[in-house]
């Protein structure tokens, strides 16, 4: 048996390959729309794909599984669980295999066997890996968003994210059930989880990137819990913002994505065409680098740097209704700009309208000098500001960071909610906005900026400048931490 | 000013990008399909491409003016010259603007300037090129296949490629007008051809990438004739035959080459395939080498090595009309499959319907056995079969090498022309198939074999090692030699 | 905790980086040669590697501990057990740590616990990991060659490889018992093995990366014998020839590998070198493919194909002792150079001379037309011969694949003793080369022809040509298979 | 014959393989010190590197001639012009033939003729390509920094830069004769030059890569010059500031450069080791970006940004008595530390001491808070600013460019000066630094912040953005310009 994991770091997600190497065989579990990646792989195993499945409805990234499917020729094994709401409307068009709790398939000499754990979602199926040729009992579970090393899938992003209201204690108390059946599972057992490190569909992921049932037992917060009502509330606390694409990843995924036959390729426009896309209100997304961006920027972009956060506050800060203008760095251009027209797609992002080079901001310079500066301010100068009392700090981090400690007497407002609630900061005072380190601070400032704030600084070195430089720190009453 | 040559190994073709530093604008003259790396060049050098042009309605290869002009909004410029013939029937739908002898346009500071030079086409241009900014006289001229370094570009190939009877006469006069023009532009200027060595456009180009008005005139043999008749005589001699695809080419670029948006994935197969396939008379490709050819190979499947002359023997050896399937060598396949689609969309073979892996050779050895081999003769051992008589020896070369020098009593049929003549050779030789060292020899073994000949061997290091061997070599009475 | 396996496919060796995210500090755990990729993982990751240590004295690659460790100024580790034979010589220069059973190492929260675990070697260690942020109790153990996934560390290699007579009997039990202290961890512990599918430290490895001690428990053979003699006539027998370099490496880790500081750029030759060469009796190595070779060769080089088994062979088949030249592939010679001289250094084939371009072959066609063909015979045409007893067969496969199924009537003389053996065959008669599918017979034939046999044929497809066309088989009895 | 033209962006520099398709021999003109890309090239062409030259002792890079004659066995010919203080001292050593003016070599069918031309330095040759195969006269010649296109190479550089004093009077007077010998070459020869736009070996390079003479006789402003007189005074005004490392490298080129055998692998050492280095006064280079140096960096560090201005400034503004110690950017920062350790090697700047990644700024800012900043100032606060009296503008363009147009009332230091000027600056006032559109100023206020400024600010978008807006400009008189 071949056992392979494709782990896309932009989206802390991952994909597995198990491939039986006898008969050339090969299943892919929980596919992103990046599907070249598992036919290379693939090919350079010397296997084929002929299954291809998924844990369950994706809400933070767009699914590959039907894409690779139809490429591919494999079948599609899609879960049936979760009752009418849940099922997969592109099923049938796909000549999909449906699955109940207990079905199975076999891919060479290996046995899959679906197992319903729903909770995260209705719909939830987690696949039981036997090795046939070398066991009798199985080697490992695909666990999807069930149990990760460290923490279990949330139950509230139905109701949170996707606006299904009054769900997320019953789910919850759904989920507990299923970790009852995970209880079970022999101790040896390894799992094989969907997300790592800095995923939202949990708090506290660990970066191991697999476990084992019985240290799960032992050591995951989620199975420590002694009841069912303990267990919810445990659950339910504490968890980040979901991302506000997630809503729209659900809708996309059970309807079934758009087959893209590759990632596309955005024109490259001339600087002079920005004056009249910003005239028209286009949406400029400045993917240079922070630093690049609070040096001298066109006024009314929106700054994403393009590095590994770049999808998640794409997700959180750009609408699907409207095409987006990308303004790339000049080094390899072409390759930024394929990443970035990659990481858009990863998440349904597909409407780019084209793409500028870093010219374009000194062309907007030489036409008539007015790029925009994000003023820095260090930490020392902010002290002394805040005694004046002129200065009004924003804190873009999430709800539980801020509460684990932050500047006294700052403002909390998550970076993906900074957009929808700018008319709570006033215009006339000088606003400083910081985040950890200085990474959301600076798409904060960008934020404000473009909506007319004109006196907006970015905080160095953000909280933990503040922190290790020996400033005074406010905490609030947390629940006991279990990350 | 900035000049930029890009030229493409397998088509042996040129292509230039000239564009002016302050204005920040670029014409691409001659774009072939892989339209994406002007737009990287471009970028690169901070540079948009406003302009695009090509000097010819081209033979041996599709045309990228039409999707570079649409992907980057330039306006396209296309010749009007040559008669109602030779009209670019897509120019009104493209925008494009139609020049005339003498029309010129304007990138940045410098100055183009378009001079009909027919004779290989009868619309052809070549464009002289001045830098305003430093100069008030041209400093080079894109002479497309007007002049190459060391030749001229043939005008028999409407009469033999796109058969155009009784056209080669009068376009070798032509030809010969165009070439007076042309010795009297000034001896500093430098020229920048279409074509280098190894193109089958002329019959002796240089590899040395671009040369002057001058030395041509001194050095060029095209511009040595003395009379009108004695340069027909010559140009008209030892002409290799021109590739069978190149009439498709003429229609598509006149018509206007399909759009394509990237070069596509066509789906790789599962093994078990390739007996379907077979059976309906699929036109298999093996790419992988020669030697792994010959080694062992699927019957019936057809070998053209994805090397440096794959784009040339797939315009001779795969017909339009019928799918593709490719056979790929196992190391990095993906890169692979992505050149081979590539390679063959650059002269319009978009009908690929899919690929396998090397593997595909394995798999049917282990369900049937049935691996063909190719024999591999040395020369020694068919000198001495040859004085049984029981051999008969087919020189798969061209013309004009086998002119050059040959083994005695053997054979010519050219390669691109074995699958028509086959019916000529008798079945019940053994057969023995050879080039100049080996590498068309392989391919057309392949074709034998694909007609159902199966007694048939290839010549180790082919005439080279003949020659080097000290066997006897017959030669033709041949025209003094000009490359 | 960061977890980070770094397979390389030559070797099929596992190498771990563990590191701690919140001191930033990481160990790297038996480390190659290739000790760059180590650097470059752990900067991706934002670590930087303190601490250094190794398993065990490696016979199957050379040792990076020791360079690793200097680069980066990382503490070493090394065993302090198995007795004054097996002290590593140059841990003193190196400053390194030495660890009895029991020793511990911190880097940042995780506590890592040698664990003494002879058997495979006297000195034998492996490595508890504890992750004291997030648990109390181990969640892995890092194995090296003590267990891996479905077998164990052959015991006997010390005795057949590094010829230290008479202690593989002695190996085994100590191995049984190091194996019942492994019996008593708890089910859920993760195991990280040293090798996987391929390695000859074992005789039946998965190609699943990773398990658990429950899992091992249930289904590695090796721990289901029930009695430690059932155990030591089990491990002992069906072993694979060690292959004849791992007595040197064996050497050269205790020693202590020469420093590198880079792979080196040995010189590109012009092909009129290898006439002196080889007439000195060089070892010129052909890594060009098999098939490429058999089409065509210069006498008396070797064929050792560039490709995943390249290390393999080319330690059973390059003696320590004399320069090595290299022929190679054209394309990308760059490329193949740089690779081949990496394969060759990983197991201390430091010597490379120089390398030739593909060229070099057709020139030496053109010098003399002296180029050495190898015939490729089909089974068909083999059953035939065989019929007339002219032909003698040598099967260059293992001998307990030869075991599990033969041809009727052939020598099996295994590839890496077939030059040592070569005298046993008779050079009047017509020889034909096989293995399973044809890659190791290619090289087996070049051994041949290099000591003068002119008659030696490669069957086509190997023994699985001739099973799966149905001819006859011949099986020996086994002992009962456990992998 | 074969001709390759090799380009490094960062240096501005050609290099050039001329080789001969039938012999397979090549020769290297101006190798520069990345040997590696001489030997892949050839090897890619099928031929060898067998002759390697240069033409003359290169002031503004370390030649690679030495040891790629080495690498590869080829013959080394170095000028024996130029007198008793040009010969190359390691000539003898490398068993170089010395050539004087005619003398010539074969290279297959090329014949070199070397042609003295004195002027940018005594020994200067250039070389005369004749394809004997192709022509009875020369194709081209190799003008080295002869003659440019547009312009030629400066005769100060020995006085100015070597300090070899009351010599660029009598050079430039040598160059005049030069050129006289220049123009009565024919017309069409095509000249391949050793720089391209960029170079500081002259001021006013075109960036077309090749030109001819009868061109340049027409428009290089060299050429058109009525008298010696007028030629000298032309060609020693506007000369831009030849950079400080120039005088090393004409004594590392004629002394014989040290032979790398590959770039090297500097340690990647821990954050913490950053603070003892700056408190011994080591020299720290920052490699990101202006923009992220800008927005927050450890104090006492220089910031050169990895771009292709790196090498350029790294010769001004490192000496070459220290090692250096280089801060990278985390993304891809193996590659990056490649680079800037092969680009710094090109300059002769070997002493790599290591290397930090971009996470040692946030963990100095964790230490102790004290990243400084580099405020940014927009055009339109300093107009008012100016206003007050209260700033001190510094202006760290070049002399010409100066001149050109300038703020009025700035002073005007060169970067590469600034340091050993800084002194004549108030350290009262706030300084405002600026230059074209903002790249040198970046480095400009990193320099004067390591020297204790500590009220240092960058002008957005420099002197373009000050008369984009439309602010006044100040003018000198000058010669009329020639590029």
């Amino acid at each position: 048996m071949i056992l392979k994991r494709l782990y896309d770091q932009k989206l802390a997600q991952a994909s597995y390959l198990i491939g039986c190497g006898q008969s050339g065989e090969a299943a892919v579990f929980d596919p992103n729309r990046d599907i070249e990646q598992y036919v290379d792989l693939a090919a350079a195993e010397g296997l084929r794909i002929t299954h291809v499945t998924e844990t369950h409805i994706h809400a933070d990234f767009v699914s590959g599984s039907r894409e690779l499917a139809q490429r591919t020729g494999a079948t599609l094994y899609l879960s049936d669980e979760g009752g009418p709401d849940w099922r997969y409307r592109y099923a049938g068009e796909a000549g999909a295999t449906l699955l109940k709790d207990g079905d199975g398939f076999r891919v060479g000499n290996i046995q899959i066997d679906a197992m319903h754990t729903p909770g995260h979602t209705p719909e939830h199926m987690a696949f039981m890996v036997t090795d046939t040729a070398a066991a009798t009992a199985p080697i490992g579970i695909v666990t999807g968003d069930f149990v990760f090393v460290g923490d279990v899938g949330r139950p509230d992003l139905l109701e949170k994210a996707a606006n299904v209201q009054g769900t997320m204690d019953a789910a919850a108390r759904t989920l507990f059930a299923s970790l009852q059946k995970f209880r079970k599972l022999p101790d040896y057992l390894q799992i094989w989880p969907g997300h790592g490190a800095g995923s939202a569909c949990g708090k506290g992921l660990s970066s191991v990137p697999h476990s084992t049932v019985g240290y799960e037992r032992l050591f995951n917060w989620a199975l420590a819990a002694t009841s069912e009502d303990e267990f919810v509330e445990q659950v339910l606390a504490g968890q980040p913002e979901p991302p506000k694409y997630f809503a729209e990843m659900k809708r996309i995924n059970k309807e079934g994505p758009r087959i893209l036959n590759g990632f596309g390729h955005p024109p490259r426009l001339p600087p002079t065409r920005l004056d009249a896309l910003l005239e028209e209100g286009a949406l400029v997304v400045d993917t240079r680098s922070a630093a690049a961006y609070a040096a001298a920027h066109i006024p009314r972009t929106l700054s994403i740097p393009l590095n590994r956060s770049f999808t998640t506050w794409a997700g959180w800060l750009i609408p699907y209704i409207s095409d987006v203008y990308l303004i790339l760095d000049d080094q390899e251009s072409g390759k930024a700009l394929g990443e970035a027209v990659r990481d858009l797609a990863m998440i349904g992002l597909d409407r780019v309208g084209g793409a500028f080079g870093a010219g374009a901001v000194e062309a907007w310079a030489e036409r008539d000098g007015g790029l925009e500066v994000t003023p820095q301010m260090s930490v020392q100068d902010l002290a002394q500001a805040m005694k004046t009392g002129k200065v009004l700090v924003v804190d873009v981090r999430g709800r539980s960071e801020w509460e684990a400690g932050h500047i006294p007497g700052v403002e909390n407002i998550p970076l993906g909610f900074l957009g929808d609630r700018a008319d709570e900061l006033s215009r006339d005072r000088q606003l400083v906005v910081h985040c950890q380190s200085g990474g959301r601070s600076a798409m904060g400032a960008s934020v404000l900026q473009g909506r007319g704030f004109r006196n907006v600084a970015n905080l160095v070195g953000g909280f933990a400048a503040w922190e290790g430089a020996g400033f005074e720190v406010d905490r609030e009453q947390q629940l006991p931490s279990h990350s």
